[in-house]
Formats: structure tokens, sequence, C-alpha cells
């Protein structure tokens, strides 16, 4: 059982193949991972912006097979074909109940680094090995808790699937549930990215008549342009809040920052018309400020400044009906995949995320 | 025609009698005011907070008679009962398109302090006399924009219309409009003047099951009650966030900041459980500058912060739906207001609202 293993911030993963895994726990299903996308959020576990305990198993983007299930559980069975999501979804608890599942507080144990009762199923003859997000893609099984699976159609490609499990869930539902786009809005997205490209293209199911793109790397504002941006911004041909208001008089209506960079949040927040609406879609690093004139800002400019958490999502909901999305072509989601690798290659798609080379790159397990 | 005239910032006004009123032109009405809420955005204006220019006739939230109509007037007639809407509401611009009339572009000549067009129809011997928002109010008689009056019935007394026209808007509508309070929800109203007391009713309205009310005036606690407070903290019982923290253990899904302080503004985003919501009331100084971090603040709690300007409200909708809930008893106006006062002790009125002393005092002008 190949797993990719990272033992310290800053270090390149290790693909080890002697990690013992237990049987699942009462509410825990075992899956045979398929697919797993490698999402920029590995990378900043990785480099130690998102901090979790090591080891651990990255990976939180995946779609695969149930090979066997815990007592009580009974949404799903062997054979299922489930997309995972990287946050449990209880349906209990107060966050679930006001329609916030995304903010499941059964999550809370996720920063531990283990299962919903933060021990793990995972281990090596060292010792324990944490699960990224109660999950762990980055091995070729998982045992995960039943509430962390959404099980899907047969005939869905399971790497299609597993996109759809952060990147895209993310960056499409921050466009139809984070944000209040209105049809024949003007929308800028700074960082076109895996999740601003979904970004861009949940703009545009949702109406908006203008897609301003903001990126650096030409070849990301290509892919922009392919998942429906009507305008190309390159900072480095000049300050971007400067080339939005040129391009729109009064500002845009509604903006992302896909990045999570201190100075591309103060542009999203600065791009805005009145009554503007930014939503932060990018993670910062945990020193990020932002200084905000309470006057301007929100009062005489009326703006709104929100947090994107997984699109807002609610995964039994928002999954289903992504997949429909992409069956009637509305939905790009095989143009997303820029390459598929194999385990022993996820350190240099990390690197290719960095140059800004690629889109996603997608881990085939061969098991 | 008497009127009350601020010559300078930090002064006294000064009423006088020496006014010339101009006669409506094209697309404008004069309304005899029969009664003006003194609100504390007035005062913002006297103390410098709100700059605008002077010598001005203060006074934005009216109702009254329309006396006579400029060419092109259709909507209203002589006779007409009017509410007086500090924020005109042209339908036509982006920003009335989008259903954000509370932003029509028609609005932007008021920071000059003159009407449309930015001049002015009142002047003295020793010239013009600036108007807030479009209306001075703290006239007997004022010239308006069409678009800057709502029609209403003739059995409202007029008093309680004057109210409608800022504080209630804005309180009630921050609630109804701009939070998106959930029935059941917990609320945070900090700062319970006359804007707050409708914050603390239209959260009731909008089925908040908890509604904590902030002030450090033991009166304004009283009124808090009265108007649908199920919790009372006074922040000189202790630290504001903690106490909140302790009646709520997790925090409040929505808070609304109504007195535009720093320190309050903090504490209304600090008070809120992961994917709440802080709606910023309160007009603050020029220089208040917030610093959150952005990846606490936004993405791992999950908080929005945004501004509400005008209760986010439609004039011509929302006028007519507060009377309506004022005549089933669901909304309470006359409890608003604690005394009536001739134009004359209008410098006590604002004496009385520094002091805590009074919820609203309104001017009945005498004519």
């Amino acid at each position: 059982m190949k797993t990719a293993v990272l033992t310290g911030v800053g270090s390149d993963l290790e693909v080890r193949d002697d990690i013992d895994i237990a049987d699942p726990g009462p509410g825990e299903v075992r899956v045979r991972v398929e697919a797993s996308g490698v999402c920029h959020s590995d990378l900043s576990v990785q480099n130690g912006t998102i901090p979790l305990p090591t080891p651990i198993v990255l990976g939180h983007e995946g779609a695969g097979v149930v090979e066997a299930v815990g007592e009580g559980v009974a949404s799903v069975a062997e054979g299922d074909h489930v997309v995972l999501s990287f946050v449990p979804r209880c349906g209990e608890c107060s966050a679930c109940r006001r329609g916030q599942p995304f903010l499941c507080e059964k999550a809370a144990m996720q920063a531990a680094g283990g299962l919903l009762d933060g021990t793990t199923r995972l281990s090596t003859p060292d010792g324990a090995l944490h699960q990224m997000a109660c999950l762990g893609t980055f091995g070729e099984v998982a045992v995960v808790p039943e509430i962390s699976v959404v099980k899907i159609a047969e005939d869905v490609p399971l790497d299609i699937a597993a996109l759809i499990g952060c990147g895209v869930l993310t960056g499409v539902g921050a466009a139809l549930n984070t944000a209040s786009i209105q049809p024949g809005d003007t929308v800028a997205v700074i960082g076109c990215g895996g999740v601003g490209l979904n970004v861009i293209q949940g703009a545009r199911i949702a109406g908006a008549e203008r897609i301003i793109a903001v990126d650096k790397f030409a070849s990301k504002l290509d892919m922009a342009k392919q998942f429906g941006a009507t305008d190309l911004v390159n900072p480095d041909d000049g300050d971007t809040v400067g080339q939005v208001m040129a391009l729109t008089e009064k500002g845009v209506n509604v903006s992302f920052e896909v990045i999570g960079l201190q100075p591309t949040i103060m542009a999203a927040i600065d791009v805005l018309r009145p009554g503007g609406e930014a939503v932060i879609v990018g993670v910062p690093r945990m020193d990020v400020v932002l200084e905000l004139n309470a006057a301007f800002t929100f009062l005489y400019l009326n703006k709104t400044v929100k947090g994107c958490w997984y699109g807002s999502a609610d995964v039994q909901r928002d999954v289903p009906k992504l997949i429909s999305l992409w069956q009637d072509g509305d939905l790009k989601l095989d143009e997303l995949i820029s390459r598929e690798i194999a385990i022993e290659d996820v350190n240099g798609a990390f690197e290719a995320m960095e140059s800004g080379e690629v889109a996603r790159s997608v881990i085939r397990h061969t098991h």
C-alpha cells in the first residue's frame, strides 16, 4: 500500500510501503482511493502555511470505492463509489442545522490531524501517522468517517469526481453559494489557479456578464479565458486596481481573492464599486493583517468582506449538483486536469503548482 | 419661516427667521415639514465626524405635506403626505437597477450639501445655505427632489412617519435587509440608542431567539428590553466579549455595531461564532482603522463584515412595509419618541442624546 508521507515541514514527501491501516471503527468506512487531486492546501501544509502535526498523510481531495464499512454505517456500502469531502457533515450540530455544514463542528478535531475522535487509523513501525482533513488521499487506501463521504453514480469517472471534493466545490461554491452574484454583474477573480478557474466558471454559471481574471502567469490567463473570463489583467502590466478601474469605471460588484496574500486581498477590496462584496478564498499565512478604514470601507462605500470556507458548500446537495452541471456541459472538469501522475511524482506536482505551469495534477493510485 | 442653521463645526445651531426659499425646480417638490427627528448623524455633522459644508440646515428625517410641485413631477401632488428619504432613489442608475437603491448614484451630490444639481434652494441675506441629505428638515419648509419623498396614507401621524425616514429604516433594515438573521438565531446589538433599539426590534421581527443588548447606560438597556432584548450586557460590568461569550458559549450568529467606535466594532467581530456576520451600522470617524487577521477572521472563523447604509432599504418598498408592521402592532414607533420639542430646543436635544437620556426627540414645527 503505497502512501506519500510528510515527515516534517519543508521536507519532500516520502513514498513508503510499510504503512499499516486499521479496520474501520464504528461510523467509519475504508475507501480504496482511486484518484486524488494535488491541491494548493497540500502544499500549504508542506511549507507550513497551514499548521498541521507531522508525520502526516496529505491529500484531501479524492474519490474511490468503498471496501468495507464499520459498525452502524448505513449511508454507504461496499462497492459504492464516493467523493471524499474534506469537511465532515454531521447534520446535527448547530452549524449543520443552520445550513452551514461546511462549518460542521465535527471538523474541530481536524487540526489535531486525526479522525473524529482525534486518533488515526494509519501507522508505520515507528508510530502513528496523522491524516489530513480526516482523509489522507495521498495513500492508496484510507479509513475515513462515514460523514466525510458522498455517494455518487458509478458512471462518473473517479478522476473527475476527485476534483469535485475540494477545488471545484470551493471555487464554484464561492461564486454560487458564498457570493451574491446577480445576473449581469461584473466580477473580478484575482488568482487563476485550480480554484480560481472554478470561481470563474461559477461566476459564469451565476450569470456574471463580465469576468475579469487577474494573474501574473500568461498561461493561467489563457486558461481563465477558456473557463469564461471576458477580460484579462496581468499585474506585470501595471497596478491591478488601476487596470480593473480602467476597465469598469466604477469597479466590480463582486471580487474574489484566490491566492491568500495581503496585497491581493487589499486589491480585491479596493476594486469593488460601492455596495460590492469581496470574497476571500485563498488561505493567507497566520500573520497577514488587513488594515481597513471602517468609515470608508464599510459605511460610505458600503462594502462587504467575507471569507469562503469550502465554497459554503453542503456536499450532499452540491456534489450531485456539480456532477449534473458537468453532465450538461455547463461545468468544465476534464479541462482542469493538466496531467495524471503516479504517487511517486507528487513532489514534482508541487513544483509545477508553484511555477504556475498546470491547472491541476491528479494522482492515479495503481493498487 | 423658522429654521435652525449650523454656521460652523462645533457651534450651537442658531434658529433664524430670515431664510428665503426658492420655488421648486423641475423634478422638485416643496414640503411643509411637520415633524423632524433629531438623529445622531445631525450631531455628527455638528461635531465634525461627518464632514459637510457650512452654513447648512441639518435634519434628514422628516415627514410633512406637499405644498407645491415643480415641472414634471408626477408621483406626488399638493396635499399629499410624505416621508422624506435621506437618500434619493432614481430607479435608473446601476445601483438602483441592481436592487441597491440605498446607494443611488444621484446621492453623490449630497457631500456638496446641495440638491441633485449641487445647488441649494435656501439662502439668507448673507448667501446660500446648504441642505443636509438634499433635505434640511430643521426648517419649517423644504424644497427637495421628488425622488426623495415617499407618499404615505393621511391617517399615519406625521411624528411617527418622520422617524421612519432615517432611524427606523436604518435600524430595522439593518436586521431585515442587510443581515441574514435566521429564525432561532442569537444576535448581539452593541449600542442601544435610537437606531440600536430599531435593530433590536428588527431582529425580533426576523425571528431571532436571543437578542443580547449591550450598552453602558442602564436607561438604554431598560429601553432595549422593552423593544425585544432578551439579555442585557453592560460593559461597565466587565469585558463585553467575555460577557457575551459567557452567555452564548460559542458567540452569536449576527452582531450589530450601532455606535461607530473602533473598540466596539472590534467587539462586534469578536463576539461572532464561526460563520457569523458583523454588521456595522454606526458611523465611525474617518480615522478609525480596523486591523483584522485575514486567516483567522475570514477563513478559519469564516466571518463576514459588512457595512449597513440606510438599512439597505428600498424606501418605496420598505416605508409602506414598516407602517404596516406598526399598524399590526409588530413595530414599536410611538415608544421611540421620548419627547416632542420646538425647533428652539434642538441644541438641548443634542445634549440629551449625548447624555444617553432619551431614545429620540422629535421636533414639531409650528408654522
